[in-house]
């Protein structure tokens, strides 16, 4: 009989679909600014450039899960690396976001543009290494060691960015462009899917135990254009790593898209907004991940706790719950919440 | 019997869940900075003192009507507009937005803010009066005038401000509150509920024949959130113009609320990401707005026009369609796109 501890972590038995005897739980944004450890560490360093710095990539992926005790790391990254490592020119400017030096509005843009190759990933392999290195250690009732997620950002996210230029609301260029050009959009998106999905494959074989792949902004998109323009390539770069590691698929906003989500994944990230009993309803045998509402993080525990309650309940309607925000942690979030709420979530039943 | 011009303007009809002979159609943000006489009309001049300057105001309300020979005007304002009038310090920052010089974060805040009358609403009744003496002049084949269309922010959207103090993307603050503390936030709600509805009836009283309550924000809340927490809220604020005028109630990213809208209005406003024929099946009887993807003004004429035909399609499920974006006008369409537009729906049979 083996040990506890021989057994999966209980993030990889739920994105299979069993309900381990402890609810795993993980937040999106976990390794970011509200912990004061984590701004000490970025002090001077500029977003992309720590990204790709593997020592503080690798400090800054495992602070969470050493304050928190939470069921898995997401590797610190941002949604731009892989477009910087091919070689676009692109920065995060401070209280705006990604702008990239040169947007791909039409296309020749996009011909240029596509023939970059994924760059030199080095930098992501080590800071993987060393994070794999301690979570071998770091380990729960259940297991003895905690599994890395992979991230990257989805075809249609890049995309965005890469037309508009910078955040937008609507994303009104992409959206336009892919109507009134859609071969040039068509190649685009599938450049993008090869970078995402290039990004996706180098942290699996760099030793990360599932990935998420996240699309900030097809929540803008009728379920009619994304199936059509956007979702053959969201698969694509999920494709890259099938059958080696769980594949989460995650939108904010996207509430009308969840079934389009679920093919070619293996589990649902579902935004606050969708209960979890009726995402369960709508994906039948789709293990499910979420989905607490950020802002009850800043509502006081009696407020927190009693929607915790609802979430967990609603939860198990899902064939495996990984508990998590509805989005990432808000950045003034008071990180002793976060403790406390992992606590209360390991304490809970998970069936 | 009585001559065509008569009878009702076809935006009436077809907010009456009638199938006028021409479909009726406006744009959201069709007074606004698309147009070149709108921008000269501006120039020098701040968005909330250009609301509050009654020829001004008037001229810009009518610039759409003259040009692209819509089907009613819409009252040029701004949903700060009626918080100004009651005292509240706000203004409109280029590239930000309302900013809010004093955030109500706290009970005493917002016993505070609660405690101002709506103001004197003497320009906006001056404005009115000089938009509907000129519309009721400007007739199409079906009727010799055209209507106005009063316009206020929900409750939640100018709650929203007021917590947050300025745009933002998740209205995390106000919606922590909103579970923090639920008597603050309720006399918060009324006291908006109050202030926008009191804002409608002035447009009313002073000529306006329909009224749309627009919530930009409320597409961040759960359906359960916004059933207990702002639901009661802007139907207080749609009661105060209830048995007079037909009553719009729109927002954006609402498809998970369409339900919840249809309560206490006369007509729903569709977001482009619901397609018309699903909404009409979850609002049987309710005349439907909408929702053509302002991404399409700028996908050329040919994506554009497919567009609409499948929008008017889906629409004949309704039993009355206004058409409209599903969406504002992005300020950088070619207004020749939208009169184009106007032309061609108005070609088309209504039935």
């Amino acid at each position: 009989m083996p040990t506890a501890s021989d057994a999966a972590p209980p993030l990889l038995s739920a994105l299979s679909g069993r309900r381990p005897a402890t609810l795993p739980v993980w937040f999106m944004r976990q390794a970011g600014r509200s912990l004061p450890e984590y701004r000490a560490a970025r002090k001077g360093v500029g977003m992309l450039e720590s990204c790709l710095m593997p020592e503080l990539a690798a400090e800054i992926t495992l602070q969470p899960v050493r304050r928190h005790r939470v069921d898995a790391a997401i590797f610190f990254s941002d949604i731009m690396v892989p477009l910087k490592l091919a070689g676009v020119g692109v920065e995060i400017v401070p209280d705006v976001g990604p702008v990239v030096a040169e947007p791909a509005r039409t296309a020749s843009d996009i011909d240029r543009l596509t023939r970059l190759e994924p760059g030199d990933t080095t930098p992501i392999t080590a800071a993987i290494e060393l994070v794999t290195d301690e979570l071998a250690t770091v380990g729960s009732v259940e297991a003895s060691w905690t599994p890395l997620i992979g991230f990257a950002g989805a075809p249609f996210t890049l995309a965005a960015y890469l037309v508009e230029g910078r955040p937008s609301r609507d994303h009104l260029a992409a959206r336009a462009l892919m109507h009134a050009d859609p071969d040039s959009w068509r190649r685009l998106m599938a450049w993008c899917a090869t970078i995402s999905g290039h990004f996706l494959a180098t942290q699996v074989d760099a030793g990360a135990s599932a990935v998420q792949l996240f699309d900030s902004w097809a929540g803008s998109l009728t379920r009619a254009d994304y199936a059509a323009h956007v979702a053959p390539h969201s698969r694509a770069a999920l494709a890259a790593v099938e059958g080696r590691v769980p594949r989460i698929h995650f939108g904010t906003g996207t509430g009308h898209l969840l079934e389009e989500f679920a093919v070619g994944a293996d589990a649902v990230g579902v935004d606050y907004r969708t209960p979890l009993d009726e995402a369960a309803a709508r994906l039948p045998g789709v293990p499910l991940q979420g989905n607490l509402d950020p802002a009850l993080l800043a509502a006081g525990d009696a407020a927190l706790f009693a929607h915790l309650d609802d979430v967990l309940a609603r939860g198990r309607s899902a064939p495996g719950h990984v508990v998590n925000l509805g989005h990432g942690v808000p950045p003034t979030t008071d990180p002793d919440v976060l403790t406390r709420l992992v606590e209360r979530i390991h304490r809970a039943h998970a069936s």
